[in-house]
Order: C-alpha cells, then sequence, then structure tokens
C-alpha cells in the first residue's frame, strides 16, 4: 500500500548512477585496458559494501551492549544481528573464489599501475577489528611500522580514535562480570565446578591406577596426560595464574568474566542461558569466520603473487600468515571447550535458579 | 615494482567516498530510522555491482563472437570469461542468505516506504537477460504489460535497443551451424549417428520382444516406453518436424545448430573438441544458476511478503514463479541428453578427423 | 581420558571394513568396467547415510512433541536438532555438484545395467516425507501408481506404516492449538489483531483516496490491489472459509493453529516466544532446503537424461517438476508474511504476559 | 532400455543393508544413549565413504600418467577426473558445519568410550596423503612417532607400501621433464625468458632511479626491493642453487619440471598448453582445498576439545596446526606466481610452435 510520497524509483533510491559510474580502471586511464581491472575493482568495491554493512551491525550491537540496563529482548536482537555478520562473512569468503579466476597473468597486466595501493589501506576492514577488540599490542606490526601507517592521515585519526572506544570484546566482558548468578542464594558455582572437576580427576586417577589390561609403559602414558589436564585446571583456579597469563597474553578474559562464560557453556539447556551462549557461540562464529576469511586470502595471495613484495609494499604472503591466528580476538572462548566437565558430573542448579535470574538482564551495574 | 605514476591511494582507486556515502535510507529521510534497511540498500548494491561485471564479461564474449573467423585461442579465454559469470553467480545466490536474515516483520518497517520502487525496475539485469537470448516474445507477461513497462524512458529505450542486438544466444547458434565437421572427407556424421541410432533402437526391440522372464502387461509397458523414445528420435531426423516445433517455441535452436551441438557432445573426449565442448557445458552452467536464482529469489519473497503486492504492484511470488521455466535460454542445450547414444553405439570418427577440424574455428562464413 | 573398557580402534569402531566393501558396480560384475559408476554408487550412499542421520533426528523430535506436558528446555533442544537437519540438507545440495561432474555420455555406459532400480525406491527418503507430514493425498501421482508401489512389498509394509504415525505436521499442529495465550487475563489476541488490521485497511484506502499525486488511472489500480489484500484478511477471519480452504487443501494448518503461529510471528522479539519462534522458522527451513534440493534434483535429471525415460521406467524431469512446489509441507507457515502487520500497528500485550506464559510450555492438554 | 538381466532393486545395488546396520553407538553399547554418537558415526562414516572415491579416482589418474605414451585425450580425461576429486574436497570441508552442531557438551557424553581411536588412524587418508605425494620426511612428528604408529599392524604395511609407491608428485614431474617444447627449432625458452627478465628488472632499476618524486628514503626502499626479487629470480637461473634448495627442502620440483611449469603458465593462452594449464591449476587446487579442510578442521577440534587431549592421545590441535602448511605438496605450484612476467615482456613463440607441439603429449621417454 503505498504512502502519501513521491514515487521512488529503483535506480534513483540505490543511486545507481553514481554507484556504476565509480569503477574507473588504471589501465584505461594508461592507454593499455586490461580486461581483469574492471573485476579487480568490483570485487574491492563489493567488499567495502559489505564492511559497511558490517560496522552497521556492529555498532548497533555496540550501543546495545553500552547500555546499563539490558534486557533480555535486546539480547536476542543483538544475537540476531551478529548472526547477520556470519551470514556477510560466509559470502565475503566465497567471493573470493571470484577473484581467483584472475589469473597471475592477468593481474600482472595492470598490477604495476596501482602501486602503492593495497587492500591494506582498507579503513573500514581496520574499523571492523578495532571495534571487534583487537588491540594495537595484538597486532602483527607490519614492515616494523603500525598497520595503519599507510593510511591516510584524516584515516589514520579515525582508526585511532576507534582504538580508544569501548570495543565489543570489553563490553562483552563488563557484561560477563557482572552476572549475577555466579554466588546467590546459596548455590556457588566456581566452588560446585571447582569439587566437581576435583572429584573427576581423582575418579580418573584411580581407573587409569586400577586398569589391569594396560601395560606398565601405558599405564606411565596415561598418567602423564592426566597430570597435563590436572594442571590446565589448576591454571584456572589460580586467579594470581590468570593475572599472569592477562599480563603475557596468553590470556585475555578477566578471571570473573572468563567464570560465567563457562557457567553458561555448562548450563546452557537452561532456557535462561539459552540466548547468553547464542551470544557466546555466535562471537566464536564471527571470529573463526574472520581468521578462516584470513586464512584463504593469504592462500589467494600466495596463488597471485607468490614470493612478489605485495603493491603496497609488504611482504604480502609471510604478513597475512603471521595475521590468521595471532589476530584472533575471542581465542579464550574458542579454549573454554578444555575446561567442561560432562553434564553427568555438572553440579545441580538449586530450584530458585531459572525464576531469579530474570535479574541476569538488567540488574544495576 | 613501482612505474612512474602518482602513488594510488586504495578509497580513491576505489572511489569510495561515492560508494559508501550512497546509501541513504528512506526511513531515516522521514524520521523512522529502520535499522534493516541499510541491509536492504547494500545487498541490492552489491547485485547491481556484480550485474556491472557480469556485462562487461558477457560483452566482451559476444565481441568474440561477433567476429568472423575465431581462433581457438579466443574459444578458451571466453570459456574463461563465462566460467567467471558463473562463480558470480553462485555469490548471488549465496547472498540471498544475508538476506534473508531480514524477517518479514523488519521489512514492514520499511517497505511502504519504496513505493513503487521494485527490483523489477533493475536495469542491469533486464541486460543480461537480453544479452544472453531471453526474447521479448518468451518473456511472461508482467501485469499484462512489457517487462520494461516499469522502466523509465531512458532505460527502456536501452532495454529495447538491447533486444536488437545479436544476443549470445544467437551467436553460438551462428558458431554451431559453421560447424564445418558435419560432413567432410566422406563421413557424414548426421547419417552415421542416424544409423547407429536405429540400430540401438533395433537392437532394444529385439531384447524386450525375446525376454521371456517379462510378464505380458510388462513386455507391453516397455514396449509403449521405447515407442516414445522412438517418437523423440523421428523428430530429431525430420527437418520439417523440427521446423514446426521452432514455430511453436518448443525448440529455439535451429535444426543444423542443434546437430553440432549434439556431435560435440558425442565426442567432447577428442582434444579438438575439448573446448567446444566446454563452451556449451558452461553455457548451460549459467542458464542452471541463473534459473536456480530465481528459484531461490521467488522462494524469499514468498517468505517475506507472502500473498501480499509487491512493492512494484505486481502480484509478486506467482510471477517469479512463472518466469523460473520459462526463462531459460539454452533449454536446448539441456535436453541433448536425450539423444546421447553410448560410446560404444557411437559410429568411429575417420583418421583425418582431428588434424582437419582446424578449420572449425576460423573458417570463412 | 581413559575408561576401562578395551581399546577401540577406528575401522572397527566405524564398521570400515563392511562399508568400503559394499560397492560393487554392475558393470564390472558384467565385465565392462564403468569408472563412472563407482562415483553413482558412493553419492547415493551418502546420501542414504545422511538420510539415517534425518531420521534419527526426526524421530527424536517427534518423541519430544508427542509428549503431553513439554519444558521450554526441550524445546530449544528440538530446535537445535531441526537446525542440524537443515545443516545437512545444505550439504545434500551440495552434493549435487559432485554428482553433476558424470556427464550424460558416462552415465550411458552403466545405466542399463541398472533398471529398474531408481532413486524413487529410497525408502529413507519417503520415511523422512511421511514423518514430516507429507500427507498420501498431497503426493503428485507417479505414472498412475501410488508413490511406493516400486517399493519391496516389506518397505511398502514400513512406509505405509508411517502413513498412520502421527507426523511433525500434526504435532507441531496440535503444540500451536494447545498454546494458553491467545486469550488470557483479558486479553484477546485475535480480536486486538483483526482490529488493528481493520484500522490499517481504513487507513491505507483514506490515504489512497485524499492522494492528490494519482492519476485516476492510478487511483484505481491502488484500490484494486486494496481491495485484493482485504479479502486475503477477510478469509483469515472467517472460520468458515477456512474449513473450506481445508477442504480443497489451499490450507493445512487448522484455523486455531494459524493464529497461534501468527501471534508467534507477530510477538517474536518477546524473550518467552524467542524459541518457539526459532521453532517455526526452522521448519520452514527445512521445507525450503527440501524444496531446494527437489528443484536442483530435477535440473540434474534433465541435464542427465533429457527426454529418456528414467531407470525406474519413470518420466523422470516432468514427474520431478511437479512434485516440488506440491510437496511442500509447512506451506502455511512459509505464508504467513501475507498477513504480517508493521509493528507500530501492533496491540500491545498485556504486563502479566510474559510472566504468565510459562505455562505455554507445560500445561496440561 | 532394459537389457537381459535380473532385475535390480535400488537397496540391493546399494547394499543399503549393510550400509545402514553398521552404525553402532558405544554409548548405547554401555547402556547409556548419547544422542549425537550417530552423528559422530555417520559424518566420519561419509568422510571414509568419500576418501574411498578420491581413492578411485587417484588410482586411475596415476595409472595415466604411469605410461609411456601420453595421448592428450588421456590428459582431459585426466583433467576432468581431478576436478571432481576438488568438487568432493568442497563437499568435505562443507561437511565439517554439520559436525560443528555438536557442542563440545554432547560430544563429552561419549567421548571417553572411543579411547584411543582417533581420527589419525584413518588408513584411506594417509594414503590419500602417501599417493598425492606427501613424502615421509616432509610429515611433521606426531607425538615423536610415524604417522603411521598408531595404525593396526595389516593397515601400517599398506600404507608404507603406498609410500614406495610412484606418487603424482613424482608422476607429474616425470611428464613436465620430458616436455619437449623447452628448447626445440632454434626456439630456447629458457635462454629467451631470462634475457626477457634480464631487460625488465634493468628497465625497473632506470624507472626507480631517474623518478624525481621519490623522497631518497623512498628510493632507497625501492631498490632494496628491487634487490630482493633480482635475488629470486637468480636462484631461478642457477641449477647449483636449485639443487640445494632441493635437499633443504625449501623446493621440491626438479629444476627442468619447474622450468616447464613455468613455460606452461607463461604460454597458457595457447590452445595446446590448454589442457596442460588446466592439470597443473587443478593440482593446486587440490593442494589448496586440502589444506583449507586441514585449517577448518583444526579450527573444529578446537572449538570441540580446547586444550585437551585428543581421543588418540594426540596434543590435538597444535600438532594439526603444525600440519596446515608443511603437508603442501605441489606448493613450489603455488608459488611459481614469483616468476611470472608480464604478457608485453614475453618473447614471442616461433610459428611452428603450436604445430608441433603435438609431440608433447605422446613423444617417446
Amino acid at each position: 500500500m503505498q504512502r502519501p510520497h513521491p514515487p521512488l524509483y529503483y535506480a534513483d533510491y540505490l543511486q545507481l548512477d553514481r554507484l556504476l559510474a565509480s569503477q574507473s580502471p588504471k589501465s584505461v586511464e594508461y592507454g593499455k585496458p586490461a580486461h581483469d581491472e574492471m573485476l579487480f575493482i568490483i570485487v574491492h568495491q563489493a567488499y567495502e559494501l559489505w564492511f559497511k554493512q558490517i560496522l552497521h551491525e556492529m555498532d548497533a550491537v555496540i550501543a546495545t551492549f553500552k547500555q546499563d540496563y539490558l534486557e533480555e529482548k535486546a539480547i536476542g536482537i543483538a544475537v540476531h544481528r551478529l548472526s547477520r555478520i556470519t551470514e556477510i562473512q560466509k559470502v565475503l569468503i566465497e567471493q573470493l573464489r571470484i577473484l581467483e579466476t584472475m589469473t597471475p597473468l592477468d593481474f600482472l597486466e595492470f598490477r604495476d599501475l596501482l602501486t602503492p595501493a593495497s587492500g591494506f589501506q582498507s579503513l573500514q576492514f581496520r574499523l571492523v577489528e578495532n571495534k571487534l577488540g583487537l588491540k594495537p599490542e595484538l597486532r602483527k606490526m607490519y614492515d616494523k611500522t603500525a598497520y595503519y601507517s599507510r593510511l591516510s592521515a584524516p584515516h589514520q585519526e579515525i582508526v585511532q580514535e576507534a582504538e580508544t572506544e569501548k570495543s565489543l570484546f570489553e563490553l562483552i566482558e563488563r557484561w560477563l562480570e557482572r552476572t549475577p548468578f555466579l554466588e546467590f542464594q546459596g548455590f556457588n558455582f566456581w566452588a560446585s565446578y571447582r569439587a566437581a572437576v576435583a572429584q573427576m580427576l581423582e575418579n580418573d586417577r584411580r581407573i587409569v591406577q586400577n586398569n589391569a589390561t594396560l601395560s606398565a609403559e601405558e599405564k606411565k602414558q596415561q598418567l602423564l596426560e592426566l597430570a597435563k589436564t590436572e594442571e590446565n585446571f589448576a591454571a584456572l583456579f589460580d586467579e594470581e595464574k590468570h593475572r599472569q597469563f592477562l599480563r603475557t597474553g596468553q590470556r585475555r578474559l578477566s578471571y570473573r568474566a572468563t567464570h560465567a562464560a563457562l557457567l553458561i557453556n555448562l548450563y546452557r539447556d537452561e532456557p535462561i542461558l539459552h540466548l547468553p551462549f547464542r551470544l557466546l557461540t555466535v562471537l566464536v562464529d564471527i571470529d573463526e569466520l574472520l581468521t578462516t576469511w584470513r586464512y584463504r586470502h593469504a592462500l589467494m595471495v600466495q596463488r597471485m603473487i607468490g614470493a612478489k613484495i605485495g603493491t603496497g609494499g609488504s611482504s604480502g604472503y609471510p604478513y597475512l600468515r603471521a595475521t590468521i591466528e595471532s589476530h584472533k580476538v575471542f581465542g579464550d572462548l574458542f579454549n573454554l571447550a578444555t575446561f567442561l566437565i560432562p553434564r553427568s558430573a555438572l553440579p545441580a542448579l538449586p530450584e530458585a535458579f531459572e525464576k531469579n535470574l530474570g535479574f541476569f538482564y538488567n540488574q544495576k551495574p
């Protein structure tokens, strides 16, 4: 049904006149048209359009988590928007297949005309990283300079400004830390969990020691493995050790937030924890897809330019390879599986749990 | 290595200032911002960028096939470019999943503000169809008006102009018709093939009739099926019948071009026919992917607006459903499998075949 | 940590000796090995493995919904399992691309050896359809015989037995019908919604009539569209009409269940309706993916055999085409978008709503 | 059309009785059924079925390249079969998404029952690696033992036997080395290419030195980059250096084979080199997809078990991470882009080239 507004035309609404006139191949400008340069431009423009959309969703989610009072409804919407980001990321990865139809030889036809422009100069990609929570100190150096060194002065300013803003990582961490249910009404999650872990490990040790079918060598090997597991848990239960890990960068998530995240993962079947669990899951999904994109992108660059220097003067593939793993933001959530224990070993929740957890979403800080 | 040109900046090269300032949600303009309108704009802009790239590839391939002398090398390049189109199409289909993260209720927040704009007004999509070879007379009527009736006057002109240009379909048909190898040096493909088919059918009939394990009912059923197969082939061998099919629209491809396409399919293992076979295959791929896109798009529209009227005033889903099947361009290539016979039944090629078929690619018309 | 059980070997656990010895190409048996028959066997076996997994998930979900008391937790698990089915379906669709690497000519090498075996004889696929809720009376006839006519006698029995069991469709319908929140504590959803619709339509009419910028022709056209919309809603509000639609097969979902589904869609942002909304969504997803699979499968068959008779003696492509649309099970959920109205027009929920809806999940029948 | 053979039934042809009775969850056997173990079994069985198909294709391609006389037709078929492998690999990667629907907590329900079985014990996966050409000396050690140490004795034998067979890598290398066109009829590819490279580098140096717009620092930087490029090429032109790289493992492909691969990449537009180029491309595709599978698999394992010990007792994620990069087989083909030069700098081919290259495919060794 038509509202009383001037009739809208598809091409005007989408500003196609501008959009479709924004491809100016350098090879054409310099008089040696290279057929594939159009593809090169358009694929990058498509990436930038989608980056804009990702930022649109991230900004909305960040605004949500900046609020002091957070309704459960708002979490549902945040999960929905973060899930949309993952769908976009899947397309970003698929788009690489289109670019891969350009062979290295085709690229060479116009590559020299583009220096020193480079994908490293994508302002929006840097903003995505910063808003997600990739701190400057976690970044790989890029030819011994900061990651933004090749950006224009105004772009550098925007990127650095974004570094100072609260990132999604920090906001989620704060939200986790506020969880009221780590201790309430006589239920102390951490103590219960710790006891359950101790009993599980004790049990495992007894089983190994009493297992007559094992050779001496096998028994020794299994006890060694058990010791490693115990060590892992010991670090989890030792706040001082955790603080040390935070200093060395082995962990990023605060002690309390880690507890909350673990609780959510362990009791995720509780309806009240359904949305929080989906929230943590979709954050790991985003990280995994971003990391997969980095990986596939690095592979593509290797096929495209080999050991050549990138158009932006970077050493290309090795730099990209180095960022894949280290630029994960929610790595601690990835690793939570280390500390999960079987449902059968889980301490039961007190009856009042679910009802009272309504507080979870809208408590005062 | 840097050529002597002014240094290029990523954002300037891609004209990001314009590109990323070309999203103006109507809901913002009218003072009731709807979060999801940004997605709606960007997904459509991404489609239009890719349509531009598809047209870029199609124009290059069309230019190739307009030439009177066609080198084998040129066919290889054409296949490569058409394959790129299929990679783009796969992404276009995946992009629907992003749009599907917008629920019908979210769409309702701004839908009314967009009338009568509609995806039916995409100039570039119509050009893709026309250049591919979707003739006006094959199109479904759209609310009893021409498919371009809702386009602006200048866009209508462009679309109609494209109707008069040689389409890819027509150029490929011409190229097939010129194939020199249907008859040469004493080898008459058509006669050999026809004899092989006759013998195969004769053989099939004898097997059924002599099969003592079949019940009378089964035998009757199998002889009926055989009769249908014979009828199909009869139509293939009868030029008058074929001409009739062309008139009624049951076939589009000329008699001679059909023979050539069949030969290429049957002898595709011959190196000389390798590229022609890949060419026919990629054309069918493009058709299949376009048709799959139409299908998935229609499903999405149904989920999004149900039986409501589309923003452009069309009856939405039913129209879209109707176009899926009927808007295939290379349907005759799809159906070629009907007439393939086992390799063991294929007449052998004369020795001189391969060598002399060099003519295929660059003979005079 | 190792429990005291005899050590397990990967190949034994997966019974690979049997699994990998279960491919016996007929072309090998008959002395004319066809390289591609192995692919043909393995792709079908992979389908059957996944069908088994789909049935495993469906059976669990059906068992859940057969319960009279349904906890919210159980809904979460059901949604999770149904989502897994959608992930499997995506792979089933992708698998077609592997099969498409077999060309029609390669298929002809062994096709005749397989008659009258046919994918139509897949017991598990028929079970998936039946358990989902594809009733016999909704199925397309297959060469004028029942869909199970080519199955072996014991398989026919299983399939027919499954017809008599409660299907997922019926169980979901019952679950929807039991929704307590259509009327409670003074809030009558249906009356409120109906009033909101009436006002919206009234408003639309006034806007059109007072719009001075419209030509007489445009105004007439828009009023016509409005009339169609009104008619759609009238049918929704008229139980007698709905019953008639049920009889003719235009609708499948009962009047009361339709109301509940609509309410869930309209108020899906309410945390209490979050899981029910995801449940309805994933059911539509399953239907859409199944339908997409049918579509892509039909296309592939057309490319593979053209207008030939299928190995099972069916008329192949036309039959497959016919089933795509008509074999949708949750079509009424697909079409719900027809009746959604903007959030701004939605009647507000009473305050007590959310709290009391806890009953929704565990009320007595 | 039915041949005179006993009628075949779908379930018999596919041996579904066995196939669908080969899932025996340990959790059921031990009396504590875990719903998700069925998924765990079936996804691994699906992987093994596809591995069998990959081996089927690889064996056929290996048999082809073992021939001394190789027809061009045979190369086309080999490319086709290798392309099928890539389609299978894409599905193998997608299948991980299904497995990811099993959460770590669900896995814990039955994980302990499976020790010490492990995916590391997949015989077929090891065979795929060995037949591709992953030499034992290139493999990462696995807990300080050989990769096959956890296989059963008979499986170890099969795997070690496969190590001694000619791998695809070696056969392709031999095929490349035999290329007749590196020198013939007065055209010396290597000398021409070398001269072209020298001129290109010389030209680059002059441009930098004469570029008045560069600062001293920029000029220095660019000359440094240029020096790196020159060094890369120097190594390519120095057979002694190449031999040294072969010894240290920095290169795997022989000097002569590298030249041939480079020529094929540089002149890939020549119809005669069309199939060889596709062959090299699909080999890199296979490597890239295998590597991507390893990457995604490692990520999934990290999400599933964190820093826990794998069921087979391995240290899980770190081992898997380490194999991703190092287990590439055709890395030298990946890196060829380093040495490509623009078409405009390419030495022209002699006229007789194409015609005479027919020898390429069927020359005596």
